[in-house]
C-alpha cells in the first residue's frame, strides 16, 4: 500500500538509485500557487551537510510532472518527480548475502523473493523521505495551523538554551553538550540516536473520530512510515502512565469569552480521538543510524557462517538531525487529509 | 471511518447505552470453528471485577448474528452484537454543559454538532472495546502466531517477581507493591495509568510494507484507537533514542541451519516495515482513569464559569489493568489483515 | 468487500436464513430525525405482494442498533437490523449437489470452499437487498436531490400509459399488456426480465472525478452489485453507439439569468465524469428471476450426471416489478458520498 | 480518487499538454520480466493512424521511472511516464468561454474553479487512456487468462466477416460496410460510435465477490472510467431483459470427468459477483466522438449568448476504434487485483 489518505493522498514511488523518486498527491484543493522554489526550505532542512550528518551532497531539485498550471494546483493529481542522479550499480550483492544489521537487506529480500533493487536500499531508503518532505509542503499550504517540529534531544541529552535547534535542521556549532557528543560518536565510528517534538498551533477543533481514525492513530500510522522510528508518544505520552488521573486530567479553563479550553495539555490536543482546540503535540524516537564505520560481525548467508562487515560510504552520525521537517510533513499530510474530510 | 482493515476488515458500531454494540468482520476464511464460548476468555480477561478495577458487573455475552453455519466461519460477513442491558437514560445533561476532564465529552459535541449520545460516552465509551476484543478472538483463530499481552507497569512501578499479570488480567491479590499503590490511590478518590506489553511469538518474516503499511504503522493505527493510549513504542522504543549504532544493531546471529536471525531484538521484529521473524514487541503507556472520585474544578460552559465536578458511579482505579486483552486483539487484527495479504 | 463508499460507507451483512440482516453506516450526519417509521414506504415497495410478485409474506420491520438518539441520528455509525423469522434450516444439501441454474449455488461453493450458508441463498440472497434500501433511506434523507425509480420494461414490453408504474413498485392491476405477459409466463411456470428508469432531479452540477471515480463508475459499481443485473447505460446509453456526433452532442443552451444548460441530455447528466447540472439518468436491466417452477434439467456434481430439478416454494414471476427502491438506493448512497467529498 | 484496486492499484497522474502523464502501479508481483518493448503493442493499437482515426501522430514511448530492476519487476511501486512532446499552450480560453459540446469543459471549471488545465482537455483528455493501456500490459503478465477485445459494432453496423477487427485495432481496409460509413461520416464532418466486445479466456472460478466488489461491479467501475462510455452488460446483457427464465437459464452440462459448465454463457461468465469458470464476456457502448469538424450552436458564457463553434484540428472520426487496448487494459487491472486477493 504505497498510498496514504482518504482524499488528500500521497503515492509513493521510486528507489534510491533507480531512474527517480517521487509522490503523487491527489485531492489538492485548486487554485494553490505552487512552484519549485516553495520546496526549497524543507529539502535543504532534510538535506545533509549540517554538524553531524553526512557531508555527501545532494542537490534535489523537483520537477512537478502535472497538476499545476500557470503557477496554480488544478486540483488534479499533482505529481512530483526527483531525477536521481547517482544511479551507478555498485555491487550490492554483499548486503544480500551478507544483511547489514538494522536494515531491511533482509526482510526485502524475504517480502520481494530477492528481486528487490539494492542498491542503496531500494524502494527503503531514507531518500523516500524527499518526496514525503515535498508532499508536506503541499499540505501545509492547505493549512491554517502552524507545523512545526525540531529536536528535543541527541543521544540521550535534552535540548538545553544552547542546543536550539536551527531552521535548517542542523545544530548551532558553537559549544554544545550535542556537539561533543556527535564529534566523539564521529571519531569512534560510532552513531547517535534522537528525539524529535513537534508542535502544531491553530489546529480547529473537531478534527479526527474516535474509531478508527482518531489523529493519533493517523499520526502514528504516518509517522511510523518513515525509517527509523521506535516511538511516538502524545501530549504527556509515557509519562502519563506514571501519573494520578487528578494530575494528568486537565480541567476546562476560562480563555475568555464565555469559552475556555485544558491548559496543561498532557493529552497533546487530542480527546477522543478528537482535537480539542489546544496544540497537538507528539514526540518521535529514532534510533541511531545504523550504517557506521566501525566494523560489526555478522552473518553471511551465502556462506553459512559469522563474517565481518564493513559498510563503506559516508552516513550520518545522527539521522535524527534530518527528520524534523519529515515529521512536519507527515503531521501536514494528516492534517490536511482531516481538513478535507471535515 | 469505523473501519479498519485492508481484507479482514472490522467495523465498529454502538453506543455504550443504546440497544447494543458490535462489530462486523469481513474476510474471515472460512471454515473456522467458532462459538459463543470461544469469546469467554478474553471476554473475562477485559471484565471488570479483580483488584483495581470497579465491582460493577458485566455479563457481556456475544450474539453472532450471521457469518456462521453449523459451528463454522461461513467466509461472508460475521457480525457480533452484545445487547446493552443498562440502557437507562441518565441525565446526562451535566456532562454536556461540564465536560468531565480528560473525557471526549466536548470534543464530541463539536464534532457531532451536540447530537451524539452522551449515556456513558456514547459512540467514545471504554465499552467498544467490548467488540474489538470479539474480533481480536476471531483473528487470533486465523493466526499461527501466539499472541500474549500483560501489564509491566502500574502507576511507574514495575513489574516484578511478586507481580505477576493473571490470566485474567488482573494482578495476584498477595501482598504486592501494585496492590499497594492501587489501594492508595483509590483511597485517595484518584486513579493511576500503566503500561502493558504485548509479544507475538512465532509471526513468520515478511509481513508488512515499507511505506505506508509498516506493522508498526499499522499496529500503532489500531492502538491508539484504544482509548486512553498515549504512546507506543517497538522493541528498545524510546530507549533507543539514547542508544549508539553499535549498541543498538543487531547482528544476525546463527540458529542452526544456515540460517540466522537477530537476537536482541532491539527493532522489535521488525525492519524497514516488515517482520524478520523475530518475535514482534511492543508496549502501550495507558494514561490514569480519567473518572476519578475526588471533586474536579472545571468549566460550565452553560453558565459560563468555574464550577465543581463530582463524577457519580464506581470506576476502575486503573484501567490499564483490563486492556491486555485489548491490546492483543489490536495486534492479531493487523496481522490478520497482513497475514491475508501476503 | 462487504464495504461501499468512502465517507458514507454501508457494510452489509447476514444471511437470508441466520440470525438476521443488516447495514452499518458511517459518516451520517448528525443531527437527521430518524425513526422506523421512516423506512416504511421503500420496504413496502420493495416487498411481494403486488401482481407478478410472489405471494409469501414478509414483515420487515428494522431496528436500530445504533447511531440514533432522542430521535436523530448521533453521527456514530448507524446500524440497522432486519431479524429473520424464517430461520428453519430446511435441507438445502440438493442445492449444493445439484447447483439451481441461474443461481449462484456453485459459486458460492468454489469461493467459500462449500462452508457457505446454503439456505435461501445464504449471504447471497436477494433478501440482503432489503438493509441496502434501509441505506438508500438514510442516504436519501441526506440529499436534495428526488432519486425515483421505475419498471420501463417487462419481458420486452415498454411502458405505456396503461402500464403506469405503482408507488408502491406494482404494477397497475387492470387491463394491460404487462399484465397479460406475466399472467401467461406464470402460468408456464416461467418468469421475465425488466428495465428500470432512475432519474436523479436537482443533482448539483460537480459531483465526481474524472479518474476512477466518475459518477457513472460509482453508480454503476453500486448496481451492479444488487443480484440479477445484467446491464447499466446511462442517457442514450448503448443507442448513443449508433448515433452521429451531431445528433448525440447537446449544445449549451440558455435557461435564463446569462446560463446555459444542455437539454436532449444525452449524456444522462455527466461528462467527463462529473454531474452537468441535468438530471442524472440511467437504465438498469435485470434478468428474468432463476427460480422458475417449471423442471430443469441441469448436472448433479455429487452424483456426476445430469437430472431433473424441480425448485419449491413460490417465487416472483418478475423480481424486477420489486427492484425501483432497490436502484434508488444504490443511486442516493453513491451520491450521498459524493456529496460529503465535495 | 485517482486510485483503483485493493491490492493491485493504480494511480492515475497528468495532463495532456502538461510536462507528462503517467501511472504508478502497487502490488506488482516480483520478478516479472518487463522491458520498455512489451508496451508496444497495445500502444501500437490505441495510437492514432488506422483508417477512421485521427492522421496526428503520437510517439509515445513509456519511461519506467521505478519497479524495475535488471529487467525484472522488484514488487516495489510500478512508475511509468510518458513525457508529452506536444506542451506549446494554445489559447484554450475559447473552450472556458464557449464549452464543447460533449466535452468536460464545463463541469471541469464547476468543479476545479476554473483552476483546470484546458489545453487538450487537461486531465480529461482521452490521452490518459495510454498509461491505463500501459497499467493493462503489466496486469496482463499477472494473469492465466488471455484477455481480447474487440470492434463489434460501428455506427450501428455489426461486425460481418469482411469487418475482422485488425490486431492493431483498426478494420481492414478493404471495402466493406464500415469504411463505408466512416467514409461518408468524415465527408459530413461528423462522427460515429461504436460497441467494444471483451472476452476473459481461462478465468479461474472463484474470483470476486456478492457485495459489493462482485466481478461486474468492479468492472463496470474501471470501464465506466474511460471517457465516452455511455454502457455496459454482461453476458446475454440488456437482450436478458427481455428472455423468459427457461430461455437465459443455463444448466451446468457436462464437460467430462465428472464436472460441469454452463454453455450458453448468458450470464457473461459470473454467478452470485463470483467467476463460474465460464468465459468472462462483456460490452461496452462508446459515443461518438464529441470533437467533430462540423460547425455546431452553444452557448458562449463569457458574452451570455448563443454563438457558433467551430473545433480546430484533427479528431477520430470514431474514437471507439481506438479502445479495445483500454478496455482490455481495465478488465486485466480488475482481474490482477481479484487474483491478488484470491
Amino acid at each position: 500500500m504505497n498510498t496514504f489518505g482518504r482524499v488528500f493522498r500521497v503515492s509513493l514511488f521510486g528507489e534510491s538509485h533507480g531512474r527517480g523518486i517521487g509522490v503523487v498527491i491527489d485531492g489538492v484543493r485548486p487554485g494553490l500557487p505552487l512552484s519549485v522554489s516553495d520546496f526549497k526550505t524543507d529539502i535543504h532542512r532534510r538535506a545533509p551537510g549540517a554538524y553531524g550528518t553526512t557531508e555527501r551532497r545532494e542537490d534535489d531539485i523537483p520537477e512537478i510532472l502535472s497538476g499545476v498550471y500557470k503557477g496554480r494546483t488544478t486540483g488534479a493529481p499533482l505529481t512530483i518527480l526527483f531525477v536521481n542522479n547517482d544511479t551507478e550499480s555498485n555491487d550490492y550483492q554483499l548486503f544480500k548475502d551478507t544483511p547489514r544489521p538494522g536494515h531491511a537487506d533482509f526482510t526485502a529480500s524475504i517480502k520481494y523473493l530477492d528481486f528487490n533493487d539494492p542498491a542503496g536500499s531500494g524502494h527503503f531508503s531514507g531518500r523516500l523521505t524527499l518526496p514525503i518532505v515535498a508532499a508536506g509542503v503541499v499540505a501545509k499550504k492547505m493549512l491554517a495551523c502552524t507545523v512545526q517540529a525540531s529536536l528535543v534531544e541527541v543521544g540521550g541529552i535534552g535540548r538545553s538554551h544552547q542546543e536550539e535547534a536551527l531552521p535548517d535542521g542542523g545544530i548551532e556549532e558553537r559549544d554544545s553538550a550535542w556537539k561533543d557528543i556527535l564529534a566523539k560518536a564521529k571519531a569512534d565510528g560510532d552513531s547517535l540516536g534522537g528525539v524529535v517534538e513537534c508542535v502544531v498551533k491553530d489546529v480547529p477543533a473537531g478534527l479526527g473520530e474516535p474509531f478508527f481514525d482518531s489523529v493519533e492513530a493517523l499520526v502514528s500510522h504516518a509517522v511510523f512510515s518513515i525509517p527509523g522510528v521506535r516511538g511516538i508518544e502524545f501530549g504527556d505520552g509515557f509519562k502519563a502512565a506514571r501519573m494520578r488521573g487528578s494530575e494528568h486530567n486537565d480541567p476546562f479553563t476560562p480563555t475568555g469569552n464565555g469559552w475556555a479550553k485544558p491548559v496543561k495539555n498532557g493529552a497533546g490536543g487530542v480527546n477522543g480521538g478528537i482535537t480539542n482546540g489546544c496544540d497537538l503535540v507528539f514526540r518521535v524516537a529514532f534510533k541511531p543510524t545504523s550504517s557506521i564505520a566501525k566494523r560489526q560481525n555478522t552473518f553471511n548467508f551465502a556462506e553459512g557462517r559469522m563474517t565481518g562487515l564493513e559498510i563503506p560510504g559516508r552516513h550520518d552520525v545522527c539521522f535524527a538531525l534530518r527528520t524534523p521537517p519529515i515529521v512536519e510533513a507527515m503531521a501536514a499530510i494528516v492534517l490536511a487529509d482531516l481538513s478535507l474530510l471535515q
